[in-house]
């Protein structure tokens, strides 16, 4: 039986930015779900609200012990005027897998898709149709209950808001990023929570960003917690390089983030005959193939930006330059394919996307 | 000069909960400390306000990325109705060592001293007399811009809470805890955030310790994230072994807290010349003292059970049981020298202690 969501309308809308300031993250729509958890009612009362802000007990655990997971992916608006979503219940399920990680209630997978639905559907004027230009869904939970001993909460909340979004790193798609190659600070190590998409993930990375940046260098690249030798993933991408027509990622380790970019880069490859490897690949066999002269490429993959070149990488005060005009760029056609699956200008072979009707 | 603290007062106090009911964490005082950072103004308007629910932006970053740090000390109510703290500036310098990994402002040490006392001088009533029970102190930090990109956050909120608590486990003290070693979650790696009390390391903690339960055990005994060899801590304690009349706990090596309980207890066993040795120590070194009849004890040390006696101890289908009534034993005697210093039973040599007048 389909579980009916409240809706409360607001009674002020808010003004709409022009899409050349929307940047990322930084305006809400004017609508948001909401749904909580008890032990006795277990998830109840979905809803749709006004945006507002949420009142917390300073004692809610998610100050505390960081109990909160989040999603994050898009809705496009297509150039017949529809709007899409792009495989939200990847998103889905990879929020019940970050949920059991951390010991947080699951949800009902076809309840959340209905409640994005639902709340795409009121607030599609809010879909953005510029250049680049996308509504960023963020569904996330957190503990609320007001205690302060260490163990999982009896109370949570779960929201989705939305925020129409330009490019991520501001200015024009396809700039190729500059990465450093951490070696001191790690992420995530095997047995922890590098895999799932928890809050303390991405704090624990701060400090490893901001001397990266101090450094000019855009993003991270991080390295496994043991051997301080396998490439993981970079800040919110996974990775990619081609090697002598062979395009390699990480596999997935326990460690590293299952991205749902990552996965239809690897579905898009194959499909093309493209030769592609998902193993453990060393930070030095990537600079060794680029001193053989087989690195071909390198680029991010990850819902924000899709795909980012890499331009330069700096590793152990060596530097990578890449060409980015070489006729057989890979990194140009996987986000040209992918973008115009997303903007319904290109087949969909993969049946990736979803309307919002 | 010395900052002002401005003071709300409540027009509704709180009803007292008797000592055996009081638990851990459950119950708040009458009011709180708040202080703000923003970046024009910096930490500013620090003040104590009536014990109140805050109201944040769902998209305050602390949900999504987890930028935030706590501390946890108490206050003691002593035989002569005097109230004194526990090294209160070590949490103090910690707090801000946390602010500086996770990319947090540092505060003003002096002001957030000032604040607890000043919080407890109005809270007086609320330091309990029972056996076993104190003011527990939790002084925190979030992150509150509302903004969705991974970088650290622009604004952030200061509090300081106080609930009054009986014993950390329930029931009595110096009960002995059963503990299991953890070989499949890591908690922290070298090169991450594990040395610093931030909120992710305890969501991440939570399934191990649910298993443990699961299997009847009190908590879990960490091992390295690179070996899965070395000790680390418990839960939240740092750990302590007599081997052969020497009391041995891992060296401060940047994935494990640096307890003040521990601290407290290198500095005591010092004091009355029992050899002590700060270094790595395998969990097979441990099983093999223990085979060869040489070790002797095991406990953990924390501010909220002070010292927990060991129990048992399993690892890999090996178990440990300690007897608990050897006459040399050492875990009891710091627990009574620490709790003596606490409640002002027994002469301070330390300077350990700070009245709050
Ligand atoms: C740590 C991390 N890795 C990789 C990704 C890419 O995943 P996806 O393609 O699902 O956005 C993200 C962003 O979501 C991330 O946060
Ligand atoms: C992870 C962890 N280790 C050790 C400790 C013990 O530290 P302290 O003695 O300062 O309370 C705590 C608790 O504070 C902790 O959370």
């Amino acid at each position: 039986m389909k579980q009916v969501i409240d809706f409360v309308k607001t009674n002020r809308e808010k003004e709409k930015q022009p899409a050349e300031s929307l940047g990322f993250g930084k305006y809400f729509t004017d609508h948001m779900f909401v749904m909580d958890y008890d032990e006795t009612r277990g998830w109840h009362e979905p809803k749709v609200v006004p945006y507002q802000p949420l009142t917390l007990e300073p004692s809610s655990m998610v100050f505390h012990y960081g109990q909160a997971i989040f999603e994050g992916l898009k809705a496009y608006r297509t150039q017949d005027g529809k709007v899409q979503l792009f495989r939200p219940n990847k998103n889905i399920e990879r929020l019940n897998f970050s949920c059991q990680r951390m010991s947080i209630p699951t949800l009902d997978e076809e309840l959340v898709l209905d409640a994005i639905m639902q709340l795409i559907t009121i607030e599609k004027d809010w879909v953005p149709d510029g250049e680049g230009t996308s509504l960023y869904i963020r569904p996330f939970i957190i503990a609320t209950e007001p205690y302060l001993g260490v163990r999982s909460s009896k109370r949570y909340k779960f929201l989705i808001i939305l925020s129409p979004v330009g490019s991520y790193y501001g200015g024009d798609q396809l700039k190729p990023v500059k990465i450093y190659v951490e070696e001191n600070y790690v992420r995530a190590a095997k047995g922890g929570v590098g895999h799932v998409k928890t809050s303390g993930n991405y704090a624990a990375s701060l400090k490893a960003q901001e001397e990266a940046e101090a450094l000019g260098y855009d993003q991270v690249l991080w390295l496994d917690a043991k051997e301080n030798k396998y490439v993981e993933e970079v800040g919110s991408m996974n990775i990619f390089f081609k090697i002598k027509g062979e395009v390699v990622t990480p596999q997935l380790n326990g460690s590293i983030l299952s991205g749902i970019t990552r996965s239809s880069v690897l579905q898009l490859l194959e499909y093309w005959n493209v030769p592609v490897s998902e193993r453990k690949i060393s930070i030095e066999e990537v600079f060794d193939a680029y001193y053989r002269g087989e690195l071909e490429e390198a680029f991010g993959a990850g819902t924000a930006a899709v795909i980012s070149p890499v331009g330069e990488l700096s590793w152990n005060n060596q530097k990578i330059t890449f060409a980015q005009d070489r006729s057989d760029n890979i990194a140009k056609r996987l986000y040209e394919s992918i973008t115009n699956i997303q903007l319904g200008k290109e087949p969909d072979p993969f049946q990736w996307t979803l309307e919002v009707k």
